[in-house]
Parts: C-alpha cells; sequence; structure tokens
C-alpha cells in the first residue's frame, strides 16, 4: 500500500462550480476509498463532447458543484475493503459503464449496461449516497461514476478495469469513452458481416472508430459522411472507402438517396455519430429494405426527439442503438487494449492536441475546432 | 387442365370503381394466365383492414377500378407456360408476400420482402404491366399481386403456394394474411424465447396470433393491451396470462408504467398490432433497458410518423417491424397450415361472421364492430 493510503489526499482538480461557466484548477481533497471502491491516481484523461455537455449546462440531469472527466487512465493507489478486482500499481481505465457481473442486466448477456450503481451514479455520488471530494469546504459531486479531471479520483471497484501496463496511459484513456464507443458499436452492437455495406456519420473520434471496427470486420464499403470537407483524408486515413459531404450533393439529391444509390439499395449497417436527430433519421432510412439496421450512437440534446415513417420499419429497417459500443467494461476492454498494442487498432492519431491540467478549459475550446480529434490532457502539474 | 384453360372466364367479382363507396358485386372478365401465371378459383377469402383502408381512398397509392381482397384460398384452375410450383387442381393459397427464391431478399436469409414484382404489383399490375380482368369494357386493376374479391383471379406463380388438400379452405385464407402475420412476428420476427415477457397491444386477428405465437415460444408473461373490455376475454382464449386497459387505469399511471410495474423493468417483446403510432411509441417505451424489442406490425395511415427520444435506442431498445410475419410464404406456409392441422394454431375460433360474395359490403359493415374479428367470404352464389 501507497503511504497516502487510508488518508485524505489533497491534490489539483479542474473542478466545475457552475454550469456555462470554465473549470477552476485548484485543490481538492479527495478521502480514501471505502469498502468496494477504488482509489485512482490519474495520469491522463481525455475531453469529451459529454463533458462539454454537461458544462454547458444544458443537461438536465447536471448538477454542481461537480469533477467532470470520464475518458481517464491511471494507476490504483490504493483500495478499499473487499475490492479483489484491482490492487495497488494496476494500470487502469475508469469505466463509466461498470460491470458488476451480477445484476439483472450483466447476467443477461444482451447488455453491457449494469444496473447496479445506476441511480447514485445519476446523482453524481458514490453507491453509499456520499461524495469523496472536499473543495472550499464543499462537497463536490462525482461525474458518470469516474471523474477524472482530478489528480486522484475515487470510484466504484465494479467501475474500473486493470489492462496491459506496457500500454501507454496517454493512450488507454481513450479507450475509457470515445474509440471503444465506435470500435464496438461496429463489432459488437452491429457485428457487421464480411462484405456488408456500411456508412458512418460523423467523423470525429467515435465515428472514426467506428470505420476501424467496420475495417476489422471485414465490411465492404466503408462510407463517411461529414459536411466538414476535412474529415475526407482522415475518413481515408482510418480505412473509409467513400466520403460523401451532404453539402457537396447535385441539387435535389438526398444524402439518403446517395447512399441508397451507392449501395444498390441502401446500407447494411449505419452509425449515428452526430447527435443529431435530423441525421439520425436519414441513418435509419438510407439502410437496405429488409435488413437494414441503424445504430444510434451519438446523444442528443435535451428533449430532441427522432422521428420516421412506421413502414420503414415494417419493410425490415431495424434502428438500435449503443452506449459504450456495447462493451463490457471489466470483461473486454483488455481486449481492445490487446488490438491497440497489436496494431490493429488505432489510437495515437486520434490525439491531435495535448493539454496540462491547469490548461483544461483551452482542451474544451480546441475540441470545437473541426481539426481536433483528441485533446488529451496531462496530470501531472 | 380444366376446360376453361386457356379462355376468358366470366365470373361474379366484387369490383371497387372508386374510393369511398361500396364494392360491386358483378360481372368480370379474366383472362387466362400467361407465362408464370396461375388462375385460381377462390373458394373464401376474409376481408381485412388493409382492403378497407384503400376503398376508403386514404391509401395515396390506391388506384381505382380495382378487384381488392388478399386473404384468399381456392383450386388452381389452370397455369400458365413455365408454371412448375403449382399444377391445377391444387388447393392454394394467394400470396401477397410473393417469394421468387432468386432475387437478393430473398437470397439474402435476412427477410421475407421479395423484390421480383414489387414494382408492377404496387401499380396494380401483372408483372408484364397489363391486367386480366375486365368488366364493363375497362381494365380492372389487381390488388396486392391476390386481388381475391373475384371469384376467380390470376397471380404469379411466385404469389401462390400449394397446401395441404385436407385443410379446409375456409381457415386457409384466414392464413394469408392476419394469422400469419401475427403467429410470424412472435416466432420468426422476434423470435421470442422461453420464459420471455410480450406485451401485444391490439386483440384483433393480428394481435391475438401474435398471442398464439408466444404461446408456442413458450412466453412468459403475455400481456395483450386493448382498449375494448370485451376483448379480455378473446385474449384469455388464445394464451394470454394478462389483459390491461389503458382506459381503466388509475390516475397519473400510464400503460407503459403499468407494464414496467408487472414486468419488473418492461417486456422483452413488445408488438404493435393497432396501427396507432401513439400506440407503437408506447410499445417501444414499454420494452426492457438493455433488451427490449418492439415490433411494428399494424399498418399507419399515410403521412403518420413514429417518433421518441434517441436515448430509448441508446439504452438498449430495439425498434423493428415485419410485413406477412417475417414467413416466407411459399417455404413456410404449409408449415402453418399443418401447425393448424395438428391443432397447435387456432384458426376458427377467428371466425365470427360468414358471408357470400354478393354480401361482401356487410362483411366490411361488421369488420367495424368490436365482436368482429374476421368474415369469411364464400365465393359461390
Amino acid at each position: 500500500m501507497a503511504s497516502t493510503a487510508g488518508k485524505t489526499i489533497t491534490c489539483k482538480a479542474a473542478i466545475a462550480w457552475e454550469a456555462g461557466k470554465e473549470l477552476s484548477y485548484e485543490d481538492v481533497e479527495v478521502a480514501p476509498p471505502k469498502a468496494h471502491e477504488v482509489r485512482i491516481q490519474i495520469a491522463f484523461t481525455g475531453v469529451c463532447h459529454t463533458d462539454a455537455y454537461t458544462l454547458s449546462g444544458k443537461d438536465p440531469e447536471g448538477a454542481f458543484p461537480i469533477i467532470l472527466g470520464h475518458e481517464g487512465a491511471g494507476i490504483v493507489e490504493s483500495v478499499g475493503e473487499g475490492v479483489t478486482n484491482v490492487k495497488p500499481g494496476d494500470h487502469v481505465v475508469a469505466l463509466y459503464t461498470p460491470e458488476c457481473k451480477e445484476c439483472k442486466f450483466c447476467k443477461s448477456g444482451k447488455t453491457n449496461l449494469c444496473g447496479k450503481i445506476r441511480a447514485t451514479q445519476g446523482k453524481g455520488l458514490m453507491p453509499d449516497g456520499t461524495t469523496r471530494f472536499r473543495a472550499r469546504g464543499q462537497d463536490i459531486l462525482h461525474f458518470m461514476g469516474t471523474s477524472t479531471f482530478s489528480q486522484y479520483t475515487v470510484v466504484a471497484d465494479i467501475s474500473v478495469v486493470a489492462v496491459q501496463p506496457d500500454a501507454p496511459m496517454d493512450r488507454t484513456c481513450l479507450l475509457g469513452c470515445g474509440i471503444t464507443t465506435g470500435y464496438g458499436a461496429a463489432r459488437i452492437t452491429a457485428n457487421c458481416e464480411q462484405g456488408s455495406n456500411v456508412a458512418i456519420f460523423g467523423a470525429g473520434c467515435v465515428g472514426l472508430s467506428v470505420v476501424q471496427g467496420a475495417v476489422t470486420q471485414g465490411a465492404g464499403k466503408i462510407i463517411v459522411v461529414d459536411v466538414n470537407p476535412s474529415k475526407e483524408e482522415w475518413a481515408k486515413k482510418f480505412g473509409a472507402t467513400d466520403f460523401v459531404n451532404p453539402t457537396k450533393l447535385p441539387e435535389g439529391q438526398t444524402v439518403v438517396d446517395k447512399l441508397i444509390e451507392m449501395t444498390d439499395g441502401g446500407c447494411d449497417y449505419t452509425f449515428d455519430c452526430t447527435g443529431n436527430v435530423g441525421v439520425m433519421r436519414a441513418a435509419l432510412e438510407a439502410c437496405h429494405k429488409g435488413w437494414g439496421q441503424s445504430i444510434v450512437i451519438g446523444v442528443a440534446a435535451a428533449g430532441q426527439e427522432i422521428s420516421t415513417r412506421p413502414f420503414q420499419l415494417v419493410t425490415g429497417r431495424v434502428w438500435k442503438g449503443c452506449a459504450f459500443g456495447g462493451v463490457k467494461g471489466r470483461s473486454q476492454l483488455p481486449g481492445l487494449v490487446q488490438d491497440y498494442l497489436d496494431g490493429k487498432l488505432k489510437v495515437d492519431e486520434f490525439i491531435t492536441h495535448r493539454k496540462t491540467l491547469a490548461e483544461i478549459n483551452s482542451a474544451f475550446d480546441v475540441m470545437k475546432q473541426g481539426d481536433c480529434i483528441r485533446a488529451v490532457v496531462t496530470m501531472t502539474d
């Protein structure tokens, strides 16, 4: 055990004190882990649109003050009573989608969603209903069960997985969300067959990872759709066979028409990686009659709804979705790390920007630019 | 070959001369079948809401004059050149969902929708672009490739299947649409597992046949939802374990709340057999998080759309649909007839009313009453 075990640690964190304001880089007190909890020294964290969405105040369930961040990798500092799946010194990735292996969901064999700590995680609390963070004399909420924008964080033991120590943590942190979400959506949720035609709407980290998943599944046409022309080069680099810019189509041709034309009747699988409900509809309607499946990955703004004519479903299209790519974090994430180590899964290429924790607000700024795929934040001072 | 082979037959039919008017019982000339066509002496036909929908004029693709009807059983009178799958004297069921066994759809192994004659069938024409019906000196259109409201009809050879001659045709006609649609939806499209909880919205012929399919799949709770209280007895007779009347719930409880409560989190499979887009949404949202699948069977009115929050899909619910229950007519219908002959599939119980072809307008009238499940029309004078 580290000498800090059992003691409160004071370290730096980026705290979101209120919606719509910048994060504040300051001291936070991190209490020791209770039973079935793990304290992690975060080494690197990614910055994702979900963090920005909650910070904006548009998330109706967002509460403050809170420590955001959910793409984090680090080293276990200490563990609470009863923790058996990780030990101090383990290299780990934090999991916002936990895996208890014993609830109705985990045992179903049909989903990666775990129900065990859902209620408290949704409220920004640890499973016992309290928080491990304090700053300026106040309790600070947890975020998505991970709160990786702190040099130390405490998570439930079911919310963390040990991974190969030879995998660099500035890469594995990105497997905590976007890359896994896209790669898993193609390989687990869709499980695209050899030769199937696939279209991916949105060429960010998630979309480009769907491309990678489709490549490993042996898909035929892999068509990336994005309104940003600079994404064509990115798409091709990750294995896309075609690129469609919906703003550059001939007058009167929709992106749905174009995709149906390119695939002789429609795509076998389509993926929405935009969060735009209009795009989600197009993704469904670009599917092949009889069997095409559209997978919703993007998170839509509060109150937004998807719609279509039911005829689209009656004639055999399937509308589904997934969270974290359908990946069971504790069971399957080490396999993705291995794919990375074996050169089958590109991760390095996603890192377009690097920041320190003190500079984290500028990481949010660059994320809004089209040339940023992922900004990785180094946690050390 | 019958003595009528190769000759035009004059017989009685119920012709829809224009939208919104009653059918006219009168003489029609039925030309002999061309190559790959089959002329059937229809013995019995069911009357279905789809016939009424097209007759009403609300179907934007409905054209007139036309001979409606798509739930028909009869005997092959003669066949055109090149027909090998049926011969004169065969007892057959007409198939509005054909099966050519050679198009992209038929070969996919993923759908029962056949693409071979879709374009002409949709226009009310035989595959060569002409019609076999004439009355009052005018060409009369075909309907759904079947037109069973005529004592003789001509269909493509891929739109007909020979069935067991010991199965009474006043029963097998109903396997041409509603019963097969519901039974297939539970057994083929959903393929519900043993013990799964199922909810069926709408207890007409289709919904009650979903119940039967769920029973044979060994489903656990089989919950029928209908606003008509008289349907509770029907539902139980066909094997439902529970009945929910949405109009009788406590103040503030929705049918979605009720079903989630009854099934500890939501249904594994739900089926919309109403065609009401609001019900389709409730059916999806009553599904269990993580894996629940909702199957749209009902046909919505033109222009109507379904909608939901995409979160419903991201958290693992699946929205799909089927036509003709996912059943491949030529390959699989004789199996359903056998289930009927073996006592596994109830058909007799659906027949609440009987009419002659001359009385067919009153069959449309009784269909609008709650106590009618199916009216069977006898074609002989």
